[in-house]
């Protein structure tokens, strides 16, 4: 048990990253990972599949911290030398582990013997090593300690195999053997429809440094997500901090907030129209079906999507939505009264409770001095009445702009659900 | 001008990395963009915003290439600190640059004495750097040549920023002053529906080490993509490499090749279909709408997309394309029959040349014994012939499924508008 708080140092091993074929998405997991341990990530780095590069890399790690996790470079094939080069940096021999080979047999159902000698290679260990069984693919993680304590963990780099065993093997070890002595209690809150800077005044009190929990704000793809990090000696007392900061921040931003943790606006749109027992139908222009692939997401989306219409052409919303060619002829497809007939239309025809439309320039041609590229219209239609709202997304781009304008139809869908 | 091939190591700095909140596409979009120049990239790493770390980090990084690039810490705040652990690990003194603040003020039309002391911390540059404009933030780049030699490059983490500057600015001057002596051409080309093992065995004699161009494969999200990298002197002799190579690897995999380096399935989809004239609508159950989307990622699908059906539950396949109620009493709405008629329904009520469907189980609920989680039907529609295929995508997430099959439906569709 070890009481300060501990240090890792995450470590991915390949040319591929190198060469920038693939964006690494492991590290920021296990950074995520780790977070609620209490152990800091102090350093990342990648090298390539050069044995004496990754010898010296786990040289490196292991000087800046008590705890080494790295990816990659486990396979079978001439290029996956991270065994090999973890025995040398530490000065211990590989030594044939048959529980390896019986481990991958049972898996793919063929006798052990059958392996070829590229296979019998994932089965070479450093001595003294844990095996940490891979149930998501052939090769396994390994745990090693060293001779003045500290501890380094090896998985493959899919990412699939990485989070099995880091789910069940590494975070468990972790968390009764490398506890900071601390609990911590982490709860994120997502808002969508509130500035940063307005959120940010609403809840400065909660903000300022030193405080537990510890809240901060982030901003990303138009959600604004507050975590919240409550820090005690034991998880009952964190929660206890935690309770009353949380309360806050939810008063102070009441509606903006569409969920929490892992949630995203397709489980908030999806949630609310279940909840409230509301089916919904969706046309779309600019957004061409995203908004229903969106929603769609989440299983069980069945229960609540009757329909959705891509209506890119004008002769498609009028036969499918009853949009009137004078509505189109006067105002133009990209209109509120537009919006508003798809809503309108779109409900009618699939029977639903709440009608939803997007019609926008979602360029980057297309735009014209009156109606610039960005700007965009949302109907929503239910019994009782139908409103467009207009957004201007000017300056994204058209994949950006489309999937904005795809959150911003399911934020609007959330409220509709609730206070319809 | 230097003779033999560049190393370059890239930097990231910024706690919201370490604390993965961030995942950092900035290093893979480097590496990519120096690829083609000859650099190669020797290590990436990962700092905090504490001080002495990116000290530190830059000692190591210099260590171990003649190229640094360090993106992240330019920004005003106080733990923004690139440019202060520079000067400290080169022992250069900071000097204040007023372009900078004229830059900042030309940008944002406000005058210069108008911005905070935060704000001048950012034309605090180490001396002998040179400034590299940016135009899409208030953080320029900076190049700082060493006495050894060396170059050191900084850029925001912003990576909207980080393009604009790594494109006007780095590459050129990298390709002018920094070059390998060799010319790199690099060609891809991209197939799909042919699995990586049998592609592997056609293109096999092209693929021994050591030939020019260098020829490998790699797989991603159902996609293998073949690249060729040719060096040579100058970039015609390079291109006569390439050729013959190219040409070899089109005849091997002919219609497996669907696009060649930043093509997609979407490019691929409606450049077939715009090229031959033909329009399409396209009826979708489980994929609800991702069809329809991907197709209009790219700008001009209005000129082949008549319209779209999400058609979610049975009432709408029959009232929106005119599925017998037989038909989904007999064989169910994920079976062959009703993936005809959904391509041929749509097809008929948008008045289009082609019709196609998606219909299938995405899971995680709703198999059977005979129709299990991954079974997706795919309808194609023409004047002349009505087809379905089926696939099974057992193994794969909700997510990872419906992305397949939306591929999957554009790459059927691409090769619908060529043959029909």
């Amino acid at each position: 048990m070890n009481s300060k708080q501990a240090n890792a140092t995450l470590l991915s091993i390949g040319d591929e990253l190198l060469l920038g074929e693939i964006v690494d998405t492991n590290k920021p997991y296990i950074a995520q990972a780790l977070l609620p341990l209490g152990i800091k990530v102090a350093a990342m780095e990648t090298t390539g599949d050069e044995l004496h590069e990754i010898v010296a890399a786990f040289g490196r790690a292991l000087d800046r911290a008590q705890i080494v996790i790295a990816t990659g470079g486990l396979g079978p094939t001439d290029d996956d030398l991270t065994l090999e080069a973890l025995g040398i940096a530490l000065h211990v021999e590989l030594e044939y582990r048959q529980e390896v080979m019986d481990q991958m047999a049972a898996r793919l159902n063929r006798p052990a013997a059958s392996f070829s000698s590229s296979n019998r290679k994932q089965a070479m260990l450093p001595k003294g090593s844990n095996i940490l069984r891979n149930n998501w693919g052939t090769a396994p993680g390994v745990h090693f300690p060293t001779r003045d304590g500290k501890h380094i963990f090896l998985m493959p780099g899919v990412p699939r195999e990485m989070k099995g065993i880091l789910r069940e093997h590494i975070v468990p070890w972790l968390a009764s053997n490398f506890s900071s002595g601390q609990k911590i209690v982490i709860k994120k809150l997502h808002v969508f429809g509130i500035p940063e800077s307005t959120l940010g005044e609403r809840i400065k009190p909660l903000m300022q440094a030193g405080h537990n929990p510890d809240v901060g704000t982030r901003v990303g793809g138009g959600v604004v997500t507050v975590r919240l990090v409550a820090r005690a000696p034991s998880e009952a007392e964190a929660q206890a901090l935690m309770a009353p900061a949380l309360q806050k921040v939810r008063e102070a931003l009441s509606e903006g907030i569409f969920g929490e943790d892992e949630d995203t606006l397709s489980h908030a749109a999806l949630g609310a129209l279940l909840t409230h027992k509301k089916s919904v139908a969706i046309a779309e222009s600019c957004t061409a079906g995203l908004v229903s692939a969106m929603l769609t997401d989440i299983p069980g989306a069945s229960g609540a999507l009757l329909e959705g219409a891509v209506v890119y052409s004008n002769e498609a919303k009028i036969r499918t939505c009853g949009v009137k060619a004078e509505t189109l002829a006067r105002h133009g497809a990209v209109s509120a009264q537009c919006a508003e007939e798809l809503a309108q239309g779109i409900r009618v025809r699939a029977g639903a409770d709440i009608g939803l439309s997007v019609t926008g320039i979602a360029g980057p041609g297309g735009g014209s001095e009156s109606k610039p590229v960005g700007l965009v219209y949302f109907g929503i239609a239910t019994e009782k009445s139908v409103t467009a709202i207009e957004k201007n997304y000017s300056g994204l781009d058209r994949a950006s702009l489309r999937e904005r304008a795809g959150m911003q139809a399911l934020d609007l869908l959330r409220r509709a659900a609730k206070n319809e």
